[in-house]
C-alpha cells in the first residue's frame, strides 16, 4: 500500500505527537483528521488490547456541539431514537438519518445539559447537516465543532489505569453514563464507553493544550500495566459486530438494515426527520440485514472494496464490507449485509475477493 | 510518513487500477476518497506536467447533483456570486459559506440546465448541507451524489491529445465552458478547467463503467507525447496561487479574507446564505488575506499544520499554510494568511517551521 502525504488538510490531533513517538506504522483519515490503524501489526495490537490497557488517539471523534433553547428540540428532529427519556449524564447511540431514512451518521449522542448536547461523530460532515437543518428551520441553537478531542483508554486493565489518574471515583462512571474529573486544574468529561468490546472509557479532552500533559500521564502511571499505544482494531472490532460508517453502512442504508432497528422508535420520536421513510421499514422489518460472516480458510486481503456474494449458481444476495483473519476464532472474521432469503444462521454462500472466490458461512450473532 | 490503510470507507475510483498499474506513491483523502499525490516524485512529476501532457484521477471531486423546479433557486442560495447571468453550458468557480459567511466549500458549478445543476467539490461534505438547506426550506429538489467521476487531462500538451481521443471539436471548448462528446457511445461532458496553469480539461465521466476503457485509450492514443498518469502537483499548484480547502482556507475564513471577494456579489446575489454576515466586510474589506508568501533558501518539510508568521519581534500577524520547493522559482513558494498591516509586497516575516525559523516575504501575486 501507498504512504499517506501529509498536508494540514488531514488534521494533525493533540495527540499527534505521542502517537509518532510510539511508532505508528499506518493511519487512516476520518473526518479530515488522522487516526492511527496500527502499531506493531494489528495482530500484535489485537493480542495486547485483549490483554492489557491502550490509549487510544480518537480525537477524529469530533464533537458537534448544540447550545442554546431548542438544542433538545433539533437533537430529536437529527434522529428516530427517541430521546425524551434521556438524562443530562448520559450518552445514546444515536442513528442519524435523512428525509429518506438513509444513514447519514452513527454518532454518540452525550446530553451536558438540557439546553447542550455533543454529538460525537463517525466519518461524515454531519455539523453541515446539522447546520443546514437549522438554519432551514430558524432554530434558536449556536452549532459549531469546539475544541474536544476524546482520548480512549481500552482493555481489560483499562479501569484499572484509569483509577490512578483520576481516583476510585472512577469506577462508579456506568456504562455510557459520564462524568466529570479534573485533571491538572482542566474539566474533563469521561465516559464508559469505547469503539471495543474490552472495556474502558472515553475521555473527552477539551482544549487541545492539555491533550499531550494528559497522554504522558497515563503513561508514566501505567508502565506495569504494559499501557500502550493503540487504535481501533480492525478484527477486534469486527468480533464484537461494531459497525463503521462508511465501510458496514452508508447514506443507502436503513437503521434497519444495519441491524439498529432498536435504536429507532419512529412510532414516538416525534418530529424527528425520515419518520415517514421508515414508519413502513419498522413494521414490515428490512429486506437485507448486516451480518456476521465467517470465511474459513486462509486469511484474506483487506476489504477495500464491496465484495459480492452469491448463492453459488452465480445470483447476487448480499456483500462483504469489512473482513479480517481472526487468531481467536480462526479463519476470517467478516461484516457483510444479506438479503433476507440467505441471512439464516448457516447459510453457505460464495463471497468474491480479490484473491477469487471463498466459501462464506452467514452467523446469527458476532463473536464476542 | 506512515502508510495509508485500505479499507472501503477510503472508496476507491473507476481509474483506481489504472492509477496502480501507473505505479501511484502517495495519497491523499479527499471526499473520503482516494487522491493520488505523486508517482515518480513530486519534483519529477511537477517537470513532466509543465512539459508534456498528464492524466489525473480526480474522481474525489464529487458532484452533488440538483434537479427540479426549484434548482436554480437553491443554487443562489448557496453561493454569494450571483448567477443570474449564467448560461447552460458555462462553470462558474462558486464560494459557498454559511449564515456567518465562513467558507464550506469552493466548488465549481457546472450549469447543465436551468433545472439541472452539479456542483463539483472541494474536501468536504458539501451534499449534507445542500440536503438540510433544501429539507429546511421544503424546496421542490432533488439531491444526490451521481455516479460522476472526473478525469482531469492536463499540461501544455493536453489539447493535442484529447483532438486525437475526441476530435477536432474539442478545440472550440472555450475556458469553463463545457460540451458533450461521445466516447464508445457513452456522452461524457467536457470542460475546459483543471487544477493547474498549464492548461487542459476535465473529462466528467458518466458511469462507472467507463472509466478503464477511457483511461485506457488516453494512454494509448498519446504514446508519443509521453502521457503520464499524474496527480495535482503541490508545487505547482502553489506557485499558481490554486487554492486548497481545508489547508489554505476552512469554516473560519471569508470567501473575501481567501482573495475569492471578486467571485462575491452580495449586493445582488438575493436570498444567498452568509448575505448578512458578508455585506459589510465586502464594503470595509477583510482585516486579513491569502498572499503569496516566498520562503527563500533550503527546501522546508510538507506543511502539515500552520506555521506561525511574526513580525520578527514575536507579533503574531499571520500564519503559512502550504509549502513547498519551487525547481523553477528558487527557495520555497508557499501560502499563507496575513494581516493587513504586513500583507504589502515585500514585507519581511519570519515564519515557524517544525525545522526552525525562516525569513518569509510577503508578494503581491503568485508566481504562475
Amino acid at each position: 500500500m501507498a504512504l499517506i502525504s501529509p498536508s494540514r488538510r488531514l488534521r494533525r490531533t493533540p495527540f499527534s505527537d505521542g502517537v509518532e513517538a510510539a511508532g505508528v506504522k499506518g493511519y487512516t483519515v476520518y473526518n479530515h483528521m488522522l487516526l492511527p490503524t496500527v502499531f506493531r501489526s494489528v495482530g500484535e495490537d489485537y493480542r495486547h488490547l485483549k490483554t492489557a490497557v491502550q490509549v487510544w488517539d480518537v480525537a477524529c471523534e469530533r464533537q458537534v456541539e448544540l447550545r442554546g433553547p431548542d438544542a433538545a428540540r433539533l437533537m430529536q428532529m437529527l434522529t428516530p431514537r427517541d430521546l425524551r427519556g434521556m438524562l443530562a449524564g448520559q450518552c445514546f447511540y444515536v442513528p442519524m438519518v435523512d428525509e429518506t431514512g438513509g444513514m447519514l451518521n452513527d454518532p454518540v449522542a452525550v446530553k451536558l445539559a438540557e439546553d447542550r448536547w455533543w454529538i460525537s461523530i463517525a466519518d461524515s460532515d454531519l455539523l453541515l447537516w446539522v447546520k443546514g437543518i437549522a438554519y432551514g428551520y430558524r432554530l434558536d441553537v449556536l452549532i459549531d465543532e469546539p475544541d474536544v478531542s476524546p482520548l480512549a483508554v481500552q482493555g481489560p486493565k483499562a479501569e484499572e489505569l484509569m483509577v490512578r489518574v483520576f481516583g476510585e471515583a472512577i469506577r462508579a462512571v456506568r456504562f455510557f453514563r459520564f462524568g466529570w474529573f479534573g485533571f491538572q486544574g482542566h474539566d474533563l468529561l469521561i465516559a464508559r464507553s469505547g469503539y471495543s468490546k474490552q472495556g474502558g472509557f472515553e475521555i473527552y479532552v477539551i482544549g487541545s493544550e492539555v491533550g499531550m500533559p494528559l497522554w504522558d500521564a497515563l503513561f508514566a502511571a501505567g508502565a506495569d500495566l504494559d499501557v500502550r499505544a493503540g487504535c481501533p482494531n480492525l478484527i477486534e472490532r469486527i468480533e464484537g459486530g461494531l459497525l463503521s460508517y462508511g465501510n458496514d453502512m452508508t447514506r443507502e442504508n436503513t437503521p434497519h438494515e444495519c441491524g439498529l432497528g432498536r435504536f429507532c422508535n419512529v412510532e414516538t420520536a416525534i418530529g424527528c426527520i425520515g419518520r415517514d421513510a421508515l414508519l413502513r421499514v419498522s413494521m414490515e422489518g428490512p429486506v437485507r440485514q448486516i451480518r456476521a460472516i465467517e470465511i474459513p480458510g486462509d486469511p484474506v486481503p483487506p476489504c477495500d472494496r464491496i465484495w459480492p456474494l452469491t448463492d453459488g449458481r452465480g445470483r447476487r444476495v448480499g456483500r462483504v464490507t469489512s473482513a479480517a483473519a481472526s487468531p481467536d476464532f480462526g479463519g476470517n472474521v467478516a461484516i457483510g449485509m444479506v438479503r433476507m432469503t440467505h441471512w439464516d444462521e448457516g447459510t453457505r454462500l460464495v463471497v468474491e475477493t480479490p484473491v477469487g472466490e471463498r466459501e462464506a458461512v452467514v452467523r446469527e450473532r458476532f463473536w464476542l
